[in-house]
């Protein structure tokens, strides 16, 4: 506690995670396996690697196995962009004049300007090592292709990303960026599978979605020989990767003797929130401390404050298994106005097991609200923030006003996933006045809620 | 010696540069003066004010005082982004194969994407602290406009930036950013100057120039109470706030016991190469020990290389003072095809001085080579570099593969000035095969070398 903190907290290179932390060893009650969805049984890890790499496999099913070593490539790989700093946000706090001290996790300082590298990396090394040629995925935002397109061209590996179609067009750079680690691109839906034929036929004209994208990725990898999908968020696996996060920032707060009181992060599929929360909710579950946690996830795609928990179908396209997680319905699509990824329509088992245990909270925000937050933490913090990281801050602001109300000297912790240099035609938007706040109806729910498949 | 060398290397906050660098003072031969363009006598002081803030203007004529100390306020807002990690590329040693060991400065991560930020801070801090109301500028790849709007934002001052029309129409997302930060961005040249109006009369469908921009900014400095005109190059006193860039350098080095046997930077007007190697330059000019330094710039703009040692006018207006450089005269504006920065016609006068005196040595490369060097740098390094950078890239990568000739273990270390996010037309030009390698020939250079002003 004597220490003086330093604006960055960086650990050194010894002092990085070795292992991957696997929350769901320390849940008492586990989340819901995946289903087969034509028989509803729970997958098998021989269905499942039809789709995915074996080891990634095993990782998906695995709920007991505490921690997982990381393999050297994969750490060595990490070094390269790791240890991401803990940042003391001290010039927001003057700003703000609260006693609170906030603290980010600053997760883009790397090309792909986010935290999907920490799998993408993974995925993309036991792909490699099951002698694979290729992978297929899907990307909203951006983020995750270039994350997978970095780490496939590392490794020598085909990288076929499908993007939804409003993000391509909103971010053309995106898929520049993605060219020159040598992967292709291509928009969602797109005719060049039967999913995304069918979708397109059914509603012409569609901005797509992470679903739709999701089972164009898949029906390719299917169909290829040497071929397999991966993903960026929502499964087991990429939270157990995207521990890293957490595990960092937790090691950097207790060399430091700082107690967080309240961590939070943005969520769309989990990836990020379930990787920063981990050792926090560890602790949380083994009753050894108590933090509070927020999820924040945007108005326009209310998966944890406004889904219901059930089993749903992970696409649009409905070929990949069932997940119990909270959701809007797989047909659900944001309003093309919304700007930036958090566009999945469900949210990681993990995250919906623990939000329903009432483990943790989640907040819904404004778009308006949120790049207001973005702005001014780019103008005072220096870093021109993701819209998605941008959820967290505006939760992380006003729990900071809440502590100049009380007088409270809270430690909050928020996760800054990554950078919005990608999210210019977003911000011209903003500044221009022409960004709505749209949010969807409860009618406009209950019509998605009614094609839940119906699981016993 | 004993030590490991990590991927990364981050000097602690304490350990961070306290003091500003002047190599002027540690120069026998000191760089010659600025000059009046109407009398061709030194530039006083009191001259030197219309243009710039006083301690400017101070640290510009300055060739004595050997170090600066930093105000607190610019050490606590480089604190934000700084240290900077000293890189050891060892994806890289291994891509090449080369016994060599490369190091670079990654001076990228921040929302301005360069270094620039570490002179814009420092100035606007000047020109807040002498109760001015705002600033202007010129900005060519938008990297320095960005910067100092980052910093005019964190001082509450106004900025103006001019931006060379080529980069402004290549790179729509950099005004936005500007905008993010509160500053206004013209196109350059403009309607809204006279000097603007003047170059489009004689040069109808011009993309710009560094030389005009400088003059427009320069004459609505002039013209507009409480305003000064900031420059993110070229200058002495930006050359000393950019010594931080190589005092940081050093310390990482020596800190591993480490000694540098080659010091690459790119050069446009030479602010990050400057910056680089001063504390490099300053031993060499001591004595105390050698070093082999490269300035490595484009052949379409090629300054050093094939440019004349002689008085210039820094603008294309001609309104500001002559500089003593390297130059292909204030006329020069290099191919429309050329991409990214380092597009001014001249070269810092104390870099010009030292290459005069044989201290340094200067390379010029192609395009085609530069981005080729720039996409393998970042499939393996995991960072995609600016074009600017990628020069330094070059040239690190051609001596790392002598050393695979010849054996040698040469520790070369380089610039990385930036990141290339805001460069992706440039890298879509190169993927589609539509750069070339335009170079001026020696007729189109004696052209504009006969507008060189008389000074005796």
């Amino acid at each position: 506690m004597s220490k003086e903190i330093p604006y960055k907290i960086y650990l050194e290179e010894n002092e990085m995670p070795k292992a991957w932390y696997n929350l769901r060893a320390d849940m008492k009650k586990k989340p819901a396996p995946l289903l087969n969805p034509g028989t509803h049984q729970p997958m098998t890890a021989e269905e499942l690697s039809v789709v995915f790499c074996d080891e990634l496999v095993k990782q998906e099913l695995d709920n007991d196995t505490k921690f997982y070593e990381i393999p050297e490539e994969i750490r060595n790989f990490y070094k390269m962009y790791r240890p991401a700093p803990l940042v003391r946000a001290y010039c927001l706090e003057k700003k703000l004049g609260t006693p609170a001290h906030i603290y980010y996790k600053f997760e883009g300082n790397n090309t792909s300007g986010s935290h999907k590298l920490n799998s993408a990396i993974a995925q993309a090394y036991y792909a490699k090592k099951q002698g694979l040629k290729g992978v297929t995925t899907e990307t909203g935002a951006g983020q995750w292709g270039t994350a997978l397109s970095m780490a496939c061209s590392y490794f020598d590996l085909d990288c076929k990303v499908f993007m939804v179609k409003v993000s391509y067009e909103q971010k053309p750079f995106r898929r520049e960026v993605m060219r020159t680690y040598g992967a292709s691109v291509t928009p969602s839906p797109s005719e060049t599978t039967n999913v995304g034929k069918k979708i397109l036929a059914e509603h012409p004209g569609t901005t797509g979605s992470l679903g739709c994208a999701i089972s164009e990725a898949v029906e390719v990898a299917v169909g290829t020989p040497g071929y397999r999908y991966v993903l960026g968020s929502v499964l087991n696996q990429v939270l157990l990767h995207q521990s890293v996060i957490g595990l960092e920032t937790k090691a950097a707060l207790d060399k430091y003797g700082i107690k967080a009181d309240i961590v939070i992060g943005c969520a769309g599929g989990g990836s990020n929130l379930g990787g920063l929360i981990a050792p926090f909710m560890g602790e949380k579950l083994r009753g050894e401390a108590d933090y509070q946690i927020i999820a924040v996830e945007p108005a326009s795609c209310p998966s944890l404050t406004r889904g219901v928990y059930a089993y749903d179908f992970c696409d649009t396209g409905m070929v990949c298994p069932l997940a119990k997680m909270y959701t809007l319905g797989s047909d659900f699509i944001p309003a093309p106005n919304h700007a930036g990824g958090l566009r999945y329509h469900g949210m990681s088992s993990i995250l919906s097991e623990l939000y329903d245990q009432g483990l943790m909270e989640a907040r819904s925000v404004k778009q308006t609200d949120v790049f207001e937050a973005a702005e001014m933490f780019a103008r005072v913090e220096g870093i021109l923030p993701a819209p998605e990281s941008s959820h967290a801050i505006r939760v992380a602001i006003d729990e900071a006003l809440k502590c100049k109300e009380t007088g409270e000297e809270k430690n909050i912790v928020f996760g800054l996933t990554g950078t919005g240099y990608f999210d210019m035609v977003a911000y011209e938007k903003f500044h221009d006045g022409k960004m709505d706040d749209y949010i969807p109806t409860d009618a406009e729910l209950e019509k998605f809620r009614a094609r839940l498949p119906k699981v016993d």
